[in-house]
């Protein structure tokens, strides 16, 4: 099996050194990711500027790796395009520092970089560490290598990817698997507004997440019952079910 | 009627100041706009660095405008969450230079905004107009305000926008407006490699779109009949139906 590795937390990120390493012991593993921290980029790509593109020795893992000076979806539109010499069997994203949780996947580089995976037809995976200090990385990375086993076997329908929220936790203290749907996902004060010693404003985006209890098949009431949620995804953006009410607009100008 | 506009395509550029003026003949209408072109930015918003804000005079508009350095969805965020005194009825978003079609969707900025209207509640609409030179931005103006005023009457169901492509042509020679599906993008020669003069390599996003014919019920095949397409647009990505599936894989490790 050949697997393709990425983030958006940067190519140093301890998350994937820990993941790519766990993966290599199911298939051949190649890495390409940014060159630093490209958190909340959505599904961004470059287009207004060129890309650039060094290869990087990571540690003793033996690893072929690039790190690109771009965002996640830059990475895997490079990596299939051009620097890989085989086509992946798999696309794994992360392991992200931080959850990638409901509403919140569509700000996410780690979920656009499998994301842009599945555009690709390629069966794709993001992982998360639901915690940002702490993370227990390498409960999540034996998790990550028992389901791209299991995946490479079952395959995915078209344009879709799962999205993994491992909670930080000893693997002892899981609670087990939870199939999910995304939740919603509310914040409040979303800015925090700063003067600075010049006496101009700037915003700093933060906000804290208004958390609901609900089912356990919501993604972020799983983790929180210390569950593993893996939430299936597609790509298909089309609201179908409107298409007949919009055709009896009268629309005509 | 209070509407936000906003773009991708940088506070200064033509199709958001005609789009502006064409809505001010059924509203309020107040700007809050990347200060600079953010093409291809997908969902992106900055959360490594704060955001700066700028009021702008628009030409003769007497429009309140504010230019802020970061993404659309900053853009929209900010404007809801600080900086407008009223919670809008519309977000509008555009006019577009350049086609905003099928799953390149998941790339746009000005589909980022309407999303996050979306995401608030708000009706949103993206606009664009389906040529990159010799835009007819006035057309797609005034196609906009004719939809807004039907959209604030009718309202969408929640998590719903209406992403709209308008040909770049006269009035006369627009063929009708067709209601459509986002449709399947085939992008090839994705990447221009080049090398620098200092002998370095370095690539260009660029490529070209595999056309395929198709039914008028596709997006990119409705606006190359010359119609203006509308496609509804949801923000449900948890793939319901594979659920169940799911569950039968043998996940615990």
């Amino acid at each position: 099996m050949r697997i393709l590795v990425t983030n958006d937390d940067g190519i140093l990120a301890d998350g994937i050194s820990i993941l790519a390493q766990e993966l290599l012991k199911i298939g051949e593993v190649e890495i390409v990711a940014p060159d630093r921290e490209r958190s909340a980029t959505g599904h961004a790509i470059t287009v207004l500027r060129p890309l650039r593109i060094n290869t990087v020795k990571l540690r003793d893992l033996g690893i072929k790796a690039w790190a690109v000076d771009g965002t996640p979806s830059d990475c895997v539109k490079l990596a299939i395009e051009d620097l890989l010499e085989w086509k992946p069997d798999v696309v794994v994203s992360g392991i992200n520092r931080g959850p990638n949780l409901g509403t919140d996947v569509l700000y996410s580089g780690t979920v656009s970089a499998a994301i842009e995976g599945a555009i690709y037809g390629i069966p794709s995976v993001a992982v998360s560490v639901a915690a940002f200090e702490n993370c227990h990385y390498p409960v999540a990375a034996e998790f990550s290598r028992n389901l791209v086993s299991i995946l490479a076997e079952k395959g995915l329908p078209p344009e879709t990817l799962l999205n993994v929220n491992v909670p930080s936790v000893d693997k002892r203290d899981l609670a087990g698997v939870a199939i999910t749907k995304l939740g919603a996902r509310v914040w409040k004060d979303v800015f925090e507004r700063r003067v600075d010693p010049r006496g101009r404003t700037y915003y700093w985006m933060a906000g804290t997440v208004e958390e609901h209890e609900g089912d356990l098949d919501i993604d972020a009431v799983a983790v929180r019952h210390n569950m593993v949620s893996i939430t299936p995804i597609h790509l298909d953006l089309t609201k179908h079910d409107l298409i007949d009410e919009l055709r009896t607009w009268d629309l005509e100008f």
